[in-house]
């Protein structure tokens, strides 16, 4: 028989505001949870072994088979599913059509030290990224390439904010977040085997056929300054794309997919 | 002498208003003119030849040669300067933090007749494209890459959207930008050569190294629901990047990106 469920049905209520205070970084890291929302998301979750520990429907929504497994599983991973109204719904994910279903998740160890740099022959890394969307689309495109992760330098966005869980469209339960100071990364990077390659205008060759090599770190700096100087020179290889027009740099997370391709075909052993 | 300019201190003016109005479609379309923000970006359009009609600053702002040589630009082109407080200009722009400057220009003509596609090798399209932001990042990749321009098939973002605009970096003002239902860009393309790629995961054979020609013009479909099958088998080719995670799709402008990079390798002659 399935367990009771709790009905919210207030605004006010404490659980819809503890849930809808995750949208903001500094309550996510106090309660060390974060928001997912829409059923193919959290399906895909629930797929690679990440259960929410709080499932929030919609009360008047369309039956799905995958709503119900995901229902299931969090009731028998100890969870609680609770059921609340479409407008309350979509106060917590901030969202006007919200995806009829959210979950709250407890956040993923981020300690460089709990990478294992030797899982994959490609990791994203990115420095000072402050657009939330561009490091979900570094996530998501991280995914495709097979990246182990990201590596994310000095202060970017959070990887766990809404924007970003979405942007990465599932990734973010895919990839490896790491979380490191400068000085931190580059010592870890320097005690065993890895190339770190920057996409750079200083001194770069060009990206097309470099001399790519597995664990390649892939890296690309801040959208508007890009990479500190001194952090590109300690780059083993600069690499740079053709700019034939007016600017002179890409979009960050563009940047980061034009060369992750290119460093997977390098790798899988494409002719150049 | 330099002209007296008009003051705007007060949020309920009919300026600031007309001005404001300018971050909706609707009134866009009416008046036929969009807006532009920050001094690099404005810079840019002067250089190629896009100077605004209406000029707003900050009354309060750090001298800037540019920014002078854009006001004199202005002037001498019959358009007003215009001087405001930082919150109203804040409230024109829509950012909290706006970049001391915004421009008012004419809508360019975005019909199909007005492309030449002889202009370039490269031609980017997109078909009902609904993130502003990845429409920006479009133009912007396209600059990069040497396209010649945009075409938008059927119901895109409005690429003069305030968050179009900021996201092209400016490549709003070097990107053809063309807008057409499927059916008229298909006879238009076909009246002369043109190679149509979509990326797609339909019959299709890898990207890298694929037998790309100029005019190429490479294709990406809607965020969520890719292209419609009939558009992608009247393309000439179906391409698609290797996805070696979860997902089966990359972020649109991702995937417009790293298949631009590959056909400007491919037509510049660059070994496979």
């Amino acid at each position: 028989m399935r367990p009771a469920r709790r009905q919210i049905t207030g605004f006010s209520n404490p659980t819809v505001k503890a849930l809808r205070a995750l949208r903001e970084k500094k309550h996510r890291k106090a309660a060390g949870r974060f928001l997912a929302e829409g059923l193919r998301l959290l399906t895909d979750a629930r797929e690679c072994g990440h259960v929410p520990e709080t499932l929030v429907l919609a009360d008047r929504r369309d039956p799905h088979p995958l709503l119900t497994v995901l229902e299931e599983a969090v009731e028998a991973g100890g969870g609680e599913v609770i059921e609340t109204t479409p407008d309350i719904l979509a106060k917590i994910t901030g969202k006007d059509n919200p995806q009829a279903v959210a979950g709250v998740f407890a956040e993923f160890d981020t300690r460089l030290a709990a990478v294992d740099r030797k899982s994959a022959d490609i990791w994203l890394v990115a420095q000072a990224l402050r657009d939330p969307g561009n490091l979900g689309t570094m996530l998501r495109t991280g995914d495709a390439i097979g990246a182990g992760g990201l590596i994310l330098i000095d202060d970017c966005a959070d990887p766990f904010s809404v924007e970003a869980v979405r942007a990465s469209m599932g990734a973010v339960f895919t990839q490896a977040i790491a979380q490191a100071r400068w000085d931190e990364f580059e010592s870890w990077l320097r005690r065993d085997a890895g190339q770190l390659v920057a996409a750079s205008l200083r001194d770069a060759q060009p990206y097309r056929g470099g001399p790519y090599a597995a664990p390649c770190f892939v890296m690309v700096g801040n959208e508007s300054q890009g990479l500190p100087e001194d952090y590109e020179m300690a780059c083993d290889l600069r690499v740079t794309m053709p700019m034939k027009g007016r600017a002179d740099s890409l979009n960050a997370a563009v940047a980061a997919a034009v060369l992750g391709y290119e460093v997977r075909a390098a790798l899988d052993g494409s002719p150049v």
